[in-house]
């Protein structure tokens, strides 16, 4: 592949000069010298790196992402999503990084995105302190979030993508008292982070709302990470050892996730509980497994693809007008039925003889 | 937090002397200037971003990391450990490209990540035409690859790091045979790579081995994407529809990895056939999810941390030495049984009859 050296030689002229020509400059250049450069560029086929020629031009095509962990698959697909719009449609790469959700982690990454020359990030996050992403913002960095919160008394400087948390956990509800569960719990790992938080308030409103015959509880479950991304099946198995122990065991379950979700079935399934006949199930996010799991998820989806599209072109049109008001973008989930959810098929007691040992 | 800027104006100096006092260069400093730019940083509790120094240096500390999908999750593993090794060790950040095992998209991210400044990438790929790699080493970018073949003809000018894939195939046909299989098959995508084609290899030299009475069949299935890495688990649905219709069908089954394993075992239950009653199942990888489907998976596992961790410290040790002959480094797989293989317990003639329509 020919190189800028290889064009310069065969023109006959300093590598600056072809790199003015690359840039428009050539406003000085002498005609002959022009003409030489194009037909050596011609002649060569060469083709500059875009991100060469950006990087003269103080414009680095990246895209800063930060996310939880890649090894939750929800954030994996957001992660390809993201990536696969920059590259398609404004052949910007993505820099990945995973922050645990540690506030400090995040901190650093932001700095060393600014650092690098990167001028947006995608930050989904979630954690309720924004200090970080504030500083951020001082520092010239275009930052576009994820599912965290507005403040309203102190009105943002970044644009806002936000997945309808409470309409999710309002829906996982509402299937499950469609089908006739009256006792119902809701699965998730300790860390308190906002999209949880409104998971379970929505969850708790749809079954408020629903009367009083309908008993709700929230079982949070302590993971070895502190926000437990990475073990997320196996906290739902934990999840599922306490409340098989229970006296009076919920008949519908929703789980923060569906990788919590697998592994809760997971672990009813150890304790010789059944599902959907002992307890049914409910997921969120839609993972691509889940349609392959057994029984396969009932969950609440989102529209990750425009997602991704609205974070990308939000954060490039941020880098090209720094100057855009702030805006928010909410998307509404959807429920997907499956096989994890029927009507409750045992009596509420749970008997101890049906556990193997 | 503290900018270079604040430091400069507290100790009264240009932010060209604190910049040369954080790279060492005091040796033409007058001795007051560097004690009060030292009690600025102090005071001010200044840390120079990492990054910031390391692009003063021309070393950005970034490492290129290919890889064909992080939608498959053994990718997704494997990248969340790279970075996780190369900020823990070297304070380096991982930029992660997808490149759907494209060649033309594998060589254009190699020039980008030249014309980054970046200085060694990490190449999953095991696509058998190596002639771009060959081509970024040329123009100056340390590799290591994973999982591409070695060409005995033409020495390699970069690091090689290798699962063993034949002993994979191995090592899962073994333990059919070890349970009694006679009738086995392989499922993989169509699209030819190098480490699907020693998994075939392994995988028919034992059953080979093994005596007349065995057959063994490889079957493919065309999948929507080349490579069919976004849908590996809707090609092991399809793979089982195949399998089910099969007048003499196999009771043990590899899959090319536990994506289109899980997708197999899903497919095959929608055909009312059992794992492992009827059909054994054995994939590869060790995804976390693996443990928790139904049947778990017994499965063929690398060492990811291992693997993952010679990745980085080969990048990083090519970076700064860059004369340092190529390595091969070779990591043999392990058996992890689970649930998902027994006896053969039925006759190998399908009945139509058990199907459901």
């Amino acid at each position: 592949m020919a190189t800028i050296q290889d064009v310069a030689r065969l023109a006959n002229v300093s590598v600056s000069s072809v790199s003015n020509v690359l840039n428009g400059r050539t406003e000085r250049m002498r005609k002959d010298t022009f003409a030489r450069i194009e037909e050596a560029i011609d002649k060569l086929g060469y083709r500059p790196s875009q991100i060469a020629r950006h990087l003269k031009t103080g414009n680095i095509p990246i895209l800063g992402l930060l996310v939880p962990s890649t090894s939750n698959p929800s954030f994996a697909q957001l992660a390809v999503a993201v990536e696969e719009v920059a590259q398609r449609r404004h052949n910007y790469r993505v820099l990945v990084c995973n922050t645990y959700r540690d506030q400090r982690m995040e901190a650093k990454m932001l700095e060393d995105l600014s650092g690098l020359g990167i001028r947006a990030a995608i930050v989904i996050s979630s954690l309720s302190d924004e200090r970080h992403i504030e500083a951020a913002i001082d520092k010239g960095l275009a930052v576009v979030s994820y599912d965290l919160g507005i403040n309203l008394s102190n009105p943002s400087r970044h644009d806002h993508v936000l997945p309808d948390n409470r309409m999710a956990g309002r829906l996982a509800a509402d299937h499950l008292i469609a089908h006739g569960h009256r006792h119902l719990a809701f699965v998730r790992p300790k860390g308190e982070t906002i999209s949880r938080r409104e998971k379970v308030e929505g969850f708790l409103a749809a079954i408020g709302e629903a009367g009083d015959q309908y008993s709700a509880q929230v079982i949070e479950i302590d993971g070895g990470s502190r926000f437990g991304d990475n073990e997320l099946a196996k906290l739902g198995f934990e999840a599922a050892q306490n409340v098989a122990r229970l006296g009076q065991r919920p008949t519908g379950v929703v789980a923060v996730n569906d990788m919590t979700a697998i592994g809760f079935m997971a672990g009813l399934r150890h304790c010789g509980l059944s599902v959907p006949e002992d307890v049914s199930v409910v997921g969120m996010d839609d993972v691509s497994v889940s349609e392959y799991v057994w029984p396969p998820l009932t969950t609440v989806a989102t529209p990750v693809s425009e997602v991704a599209e609205t974070m990308v072109e939000q954060a490039i049109l941020r880098i090209r007008e720094p100057d855009t008001p702030p805006r928010e973008f909410s998307f509404p989930p959807r429920l997907v039925e499956r096989q994890s959810v029927s009507r409750p098929g045992k009596p509420f007691i749970s008997s101890a003889a049906s556990r193997p040992t």
